[in-house]
């Protein structure tokens, strides 16, 4: 298999850390966002709407969205939950991330963190709405965790990966997770979880 | 089985759709959003993100996002692809809907046509911006849609169904799907579907 990534994204990251830990090999291919590498026809064909991680499977077939990425490297395993409930459970929280965490979350983090240089006016009017959106979700995690060791039934899953990668960065991006005891417990716990990997050390 | 609605929402409808085609029943719960109805503690139970829809089954579970009960409903039915990799880009297709389409088309049909009102000067630097990448996503889906007739595989599934809410009614967003003319067909095609209903009228 061959993921097409870079190393700063987290969205990426999901799909390290499950390939990690699933102890899965292949081959890795940075991409320059800043150079407009996602842009070019070659990788359009991998994925026609630009975006990093892409799974490029063996016989040629290209997967992008990293939580459909987690879905498919997760079946058979552990990582996908056992219950038809469970499953859709697992599958509510990576749409949670997707659609009301990591718009927010990711954003300021490569707002403030990655890209870097100042804020256009209207960057900065859209990142006070992000820090608001964006702590609500965290408040949403935190009331769950505070029930729950995991996200989606009883044990580690690929929602707990969805979740874990953009929320352990989300300081970078001005927030602060010590309003939120059950959310740095349960990073914690993802991080003690055999074969983790770091973000920037992966391999 | 009870499900959490407004009539108005195309995240709701892609549930009423999949109801409808698998023929099961389910009791409609109308709640008013403007009237604050999904910040209750009640609701908050049921969805700690305060959205709808929620489908509740009998035993009492809740199930949120929209993407994640299309799966739940559609295991062990046609509408859940057959093969590894046709399940895994389904989801890469529903993810794409959550992240690259919804949040600029839903949102540019609720202020202009749900909502109503003047927009603040913020809103419309934000439309401006969500113009730009509502037609990116539609021009996404008329690539795919010029060398295939459906999302996921070679048949209808939940894949077309969270497509269809949101793209069939963008031009009540200001959108004009005359510039897509493979959504186009591919909006007949799924319209044409057995037992299928209208946002409007759904049983």
């Amino acid at each position: 298999m061959k993921l097409y990534d870079a190393p700063v994204s987290g969205n990426g990251y999901k799909v390290r850390l499950a390939l990690a830990q699933l102890q899965r090999a292949y081959d890795y291919v940075v991409l320059d966002l800043a150079q407009g590498q996602t842009r070019t026809p070659q990788f359009l064909s991998l994925n026609p709407n630009g975006r990093i991680p892409v799974l490029q499977l063996d016989d040629g077939a290209a997967l992008a969205e990293s939580n459909a990425i987690l879905y498919y490297l997760a079946q058979g395993t552990p990582f996908w939950p056992a219950s038809a409930l469970d499953q859709a459970r697992a599958l509510q929280w990576m749409f949670f991330e997707q659609y009301s965490h990591e718009p927010h979350i990711a954003t300021a983090r490569y707002w403030l963190a990655v890209r870097g240089g100042a804020l256009t006016a209207f960057e900065t009017q859209q990142l006070q709405q992000k820090r608001v959106l964006g702590d609500a979700a965290l408040a949403v995690m935190q009331g769950h965790l505070s029930t729950h060791d995991y996200f989606a039934g009883p044990a580690y899953s690929v929602a707990d990966i969805a979740l874990y990668a953009y929320t352990h960065t989300a300081h970078e991006g001005g927030f602060d997770l010590a309003r939120y005891p059950a959310v740095q417990a349960w990073l914690a716990r993802v991080a003690a979880q055999p074969r983790h990997v770091t973000i920037e050390q992966w391999r």
